[in-house]
């Protein structure tokens, strides 16, 4: 397991969604940051304290997170000086990059000296296996997105939220970095092998009782070209009753891919609908949860009603507004 | 490089299907295959001559090729006498098995002992980049399929010889160890890690000859529970010009899943699209390719004929009749 408190490292996060493993934690485990440790050139911001590394000592930090992600996972040359002093300083690191601090030569010999250790939280920690497509019991909501990062986590874990506080039953399963992280527990599906993909998400949302909600973190979109496999293997594996739809307004192109805007909404109901009722004919589409941080409160009220009104589904930020409309809706 | 010629291992394969790797090099590749190796229980038969490992290297074999695939890709315990044997006899031994024959330490130590080497076709052998969805030169066919093993390998070497026939410039594209066991390259797709999948299809078919055809091998179906993410990543790595549809009549259930049935044409068809166009807006659904094995030869034409009534598309055997109308249809 990995030990808490945590310091937060936002390295030289370009922006705000670079960071978002520790906004994450942030947001959803505040009472487990300490502070924060950013270098020159960072424009991400958790609100924290900024702290040296023997300042995150002195007030309980056991752990580094590594919370900034960048595109393809490396670990860049100007980290390194901070996590060899990390772990000098008596420090655990824990990273959720595809780039393995136990790979690391110089990492790992340090941790053994200084007697620290090093958590790859996306190394798949288990053999996971082909997908048997087999019915099993218990319900299953699926956040899908029309693109990377659009808040499907965080609508998760909302979700999860508001139906603990309703007494029903409601395990929110982390598919990311961000969500292992902050939940200790699931599975890193995009450092899983190709060939288990769904099988991992099988694994993951086992039989369970008739009443019980596996509230499931969506990845990418089935429409990003670069992810999309992720997202699919997550509707095949997930067998969902329900999916909710996720986007963030006003985006200029699909994250990472400048030639490439979002597809609609209907769009990507009915595509989703066609995939996931191969494995559950019963699957709805229940709803819609926007990301709209970036508009002003009746701006984002304003464009939920519009979605609404197009789409006929209850639609909501559920960060901002409650997760309550779209827990009504499932089925 | 992989040695030649080979002793094709065969196992306790329980039918034909699951000794697809030693059929395809039977078929592509006959003049690289000295004999068979069967194990009792054995259900298949290449209709090579039966050998043992001594005749195998008497009469020049340099490799012995697993030749079997088990469902999730294990070593049998029943074949481990056999592959130490081999080594002792002087053979090499060339996998595309999930399970790595360099992650075994007997046959590691054994092949060490011996001098000789061991070849893991399924291992990528290079990092791939995460797929940058941009447009590049070139034409790309992508063969997708309404299920696993339904020819989809078979048609794309049927559409690359007839091709190169006509004196087109035209480069099959393995995606599975069968197919790099016959070429000698290729990207193993169902063992690269998820993100990486779309990236890894792009780097097997770069820009190229703005006349030239990557005929890229598909991998499963989209709407397989168990393998879909692939074959999505196909598509979207992929950006293909031109897809045919792939089946195999008359199957009882899909591969491994006997609560499953495959979709119809048209729906693989419709959605394949959507999903490609997101990446090629021109792509088109150009042809039907039909494995008609198991049905005599006028049933299988007389198939064909109500296939391609039914969908306006050139329908055709390409092995048992070639490949000329779908290389006409082409864009």
């Amino acid at each position: 397991m990995i030990q808490t408190p945590y310091l937060l490292f936002l390295g030289d996060a370009p922006d705000k969604l670079a960071a978002k493993v520790a906004q994450g934690i942030k947001d959803w485990r505040p009472e487990l940051a300490v502070g924060q440790l950013r270098l020159p050139g960072c424009n991400a911001d958790m609100g924290l304290e900024d702290l040296t590394l023997d300042e995150a000592v002195a007030r309980g930090a056991k752990t580094l997170v590594i919370g900034v992600a960048n595109r393809g996972g490396f670990i860049s040359g100007g980290w390194m000086r901070v996590l060899t002093d990390a772990l000098s300083a008596g420090l655990d690191i824990a990273s959720g990059l595809h780039t393995l601090l136990g790979d690391d030569e110089t990492l790992v010999e340090h941790a053994r000296a200084q007697g620290r250790s090093l958590h790859d939280v996306r190394i798949p920690r288990e053999p996971y296996p082909i997908a048997n497509g087999q019915k099993r019991s218990g319900k299953r909501c699926l956040l899908i997105g029309t693109d990377c990062s659009v808040g499907k986590m965080y609508t998760a874990l909302c979700l999860e939220r508001e139906m603990q506080q309703r007494g029903m039953k409601a395990s929110f399963r982390a598919t990311g970095q961000t969500g292992i992280l902050i939940t200790g527990s699931g599975v890193p599906l995009d450092a899983v092998v190709a060939d288990f993909m769904a099988g991992a998400v099988e694994h993951l949302t086992p039989a369970n009782d008739a009443d019980h909600w596996d509230v499931i973190e969506g990845q990418g979109s089935i429409f990003h070209p670069s992810y999309s496999g992720v997202s699919l293997a997550l509707i095949h594996g997930g067998q969902p009753d329900a999916m909710i739809l996720c986007d963030e307004p006003n985006r200029p192109h699909m994250r990472g891919l400048p030639d490439y805007q979002a597809q609609s909404f209907e769009s990507l109901r009915d595509t989703a609908l066609v995939m996931a009722r191969i494995v559950n004919p019963a699957c709805e589409v229940t709803g819609v949860a926007l990301n709209t941080s970036a508009m002003g409160e009746q701006e984002g009220l304003d464009y939920a009603r519009k979605v609404e009104d197009r789409l006929g589904l209850p639609t909501v930020d559920p960060f901002r507004h409650g997760a309550a409309r779209l827990v009504d809706a499932l089925p």
